[in-house]
């Protein structure tokens, strides 16, 4: 098994610097927040025209001729739509199924949110809170969520998997992300108790729920967890006879390593990708097969500008003003990146690539240059894949 | 000059049939009854999501690789905003002048609805109206608007040009089209005393649109006008010296070969091609730059099913249920008529596919099989055009 995919992020989960539309004229940050600044009947028109038109049909069609296998969607917890004010989006899910099945294309789950959060992000749903796991009654509800997934689509013959949850966040992510500065809650009392997961919460979690989704979920479809940003912390973890098809999801940036320290030069980034991302993953693919499930091609150093480990204009990091990196220098930077990545995720069992499609406008709006590499389409439009 | 192109239809001028979701939960057929059936809030959230949504950045970079030099832009006759209930959208506008002087695209501003328009088509924006033309407030309304959208990007890098007016219906189409029929109107009283355009008005307004145009538009750049679906009544016309840069602009589809009786069969279709198409433009290519401003692959054949003239479940006639024709008898026919049809427009001066991007859903949606033709990117995507 090697597959090749792409995000179809920001379609059923928002990111509000992926679709700034849809937060115009509100003071949200994040999904959570967003049907609190409109009224209930603005709120669904904009969702649902965003659903409707973000993702269609034509798009299984582009991916599946770029070449690729499959797609991740990220799906919320709300996704059945019994969580008011959000509305539910199975709906769409089942279109996509229908699509991806008809243009050959497989799809992985990816429950992406938690209530009150599992990481604290603005793709977390809530930007500055991680309470989820203190909440055993909402615990108790995502792994509802992941059965009725199960149920639903699990014998489905489009299906790739499913993932359990999003990256759930450990302490030393936590640190290095800088979560407490960087995602600044809109409520403070409501992010009161914030904290990261502990090991212990997660690892049981992913065990619940692998018993839970195997119930519905034949043995030959994919059971994936996120590695909580410890990647080679999960040696000793479903060795049992019972775990079949467990597939290990690390996620790879090149902001992270810059946020560790790496020097922003085309050098320095396929060092560190070949020492650390390569190696890594080698090692753990002899205890699952592990797959890249978001990574890209952005840096800072195609950007034009320190952009402090990916930040941007959203949280007061000011981006390039203009041009300073010829067409011909972004290829040759984006190019090499690109092998060095791909190269790297050969030693494991795949990749999906984050994000299929952005609305970042890199023209009209300030700030934004360089940021087109998040989006899969326009890197493919540059020619900055190499030909396989 | 040979321009190659494709329209960006659907996206500031809205066709139900293009993006079912802006009309969901309501019975309006076209663009002036949308406002009549939704709130205000509801109304412009639907149509700024849209918007926002539909064409972005990355489509320009995705017409630029595909090969494409242009892309002509249809938008409304209430574009500056001063028509109320409908919303503006010429900041939309100017945007993608920004994209396309970036990318190296050039843009065919279209105007393509006038008020009580000018053909009683769904996409005049009032189907079953069409009384523009003995409204002389209104003509003269629609020249201002001319004259305001040459005022502000005639200089422009990225502007090939400007269509006075998309599609004056005169006599014959009328009854080819069976207007009355599939265009039936919401409110008959509205509708009383619509009849077709004469061949005198137009040409006057042809004219009189000329000089307010020239006034801001330098001698460079393009004047368009449309046949009327009349290509070749028009050797008289504009023979001045005065007149710079004119191009006459045909629209040809099979459907309307189909409807004047043509076979269903790949030989009919490509003779009808050969024998009318190509040598009238060739003709007509005497007397101006020919440009085939829409065309699509679209045909009964690839259907499975007569659709009589390109006629939808939305006016109530019946699609094929299921997939009768198989990708590769879809792929010969398909690449049969675009080679036909290629080979056509290449006695003229370019053309503009219509369109670049369809909502259309075939797979989840009963009745639309054969319809993801009308989509520039899926008939890429799927390999129906001839490598060039």
């Amino acid at each position: 098994m090697y597959v090749k995919g792409v995000n179809l992020g920001n379609w059923l989960v928002l990111e509000k610097w992926m679709s700034p539309a849809l937060f115009e004229g509100t003071a949200a940050e994040d999904e959570y927040y967003l049907p609190t600044q409109l009224s209930k009947e603005v709120y669904e028109a904009r969702i649902k025209i965003h659903r409707a038109e973000y993702i269609s049909e034509r798009d299984f069609t582009r991916i599946k001729s770029m070449g690729m296998d499959a797609v991740r969607i990220p799906v919320p917890y709300f996704i059945f739509g019994d969580r008011e004010p959000f509305i539910g989006c199975v709906e769409e899910l089942d279109k996509a199924f229908n699509w991806a099945e008809k243009y050959g294309l497989q799809i992985l789950i990816d429950l992406h949110t938690a209530p009150d959060s599992q990481n604290g992000f603005d793709n977390g749903g809530i930007s500055g809170v991680c309470k989820w796991s203190q909440e055993p009654d909402e615990v108790e509800f995502e792994l509802g969520v992941l059965e009725r997934l199960a149920k639903r689509y699990g014998t489905r013959r489009g299906l790739w998997g499913i993932e359990i949850l999003n990256e759930p966040i450990l302490e030393n992510m936590w640190k290095t992300m800088d979560v407490e500065n960087r995602f600044r809650p809109a409520d403070p009392q409501k992010a009161e108790g914030t904290r990261p997961n502990t090991m212990e919460f997660i690892r049981g979690f992913y065990l619940q729920a692998y018993d839970r989704i195997r119930t519905y979920m034949p043995d030959e479809k994919y059971v994936v967890f996120h590695d909580a940003f410890e990647l080679k912390a999960w040696k000793d973890f479903m060795r049992g006879e019972k775990y079949k098809n467990v597939v290990l999801d690390t996620h790879q940036y090149l902001m992270v390593a810059e946020a560790l320290g790496c020097e922003q030069t085309v050098e320095s980034y396929t060092t560190y990708i070949r020492e650390n991302l390569a190696k890594d993953i080698e090692e753990m693919q002899q205890y699952f097969p592990v797959i890249c499930g978001e990574w890209c091609l952005f840096n800072s150093l195609a950007c034009g500008c320190d952009t402090k480990g990916g930040q941007s204009v959203l949280n007061g990091v000011e981006g390039s003003a203009a041009e300073t990196v010829s067409p011909e220098e972004k290829q040759r930077i984006y190019s090499a990146l690109a092998k060095a990545q791909l190269d790297a995720w050969k030693k494991g069992s795949g990749y999906f690539y984050w994000s299929y499609k952005l609305l970042v406008d890199t023209v009209n709006e300030a700030g934004w240059i360089g940021w087109d590499s998040w989006d899969f389409g326009r890197c493919a439009d540059f020619g900055w894949f190499p030909k396989e």
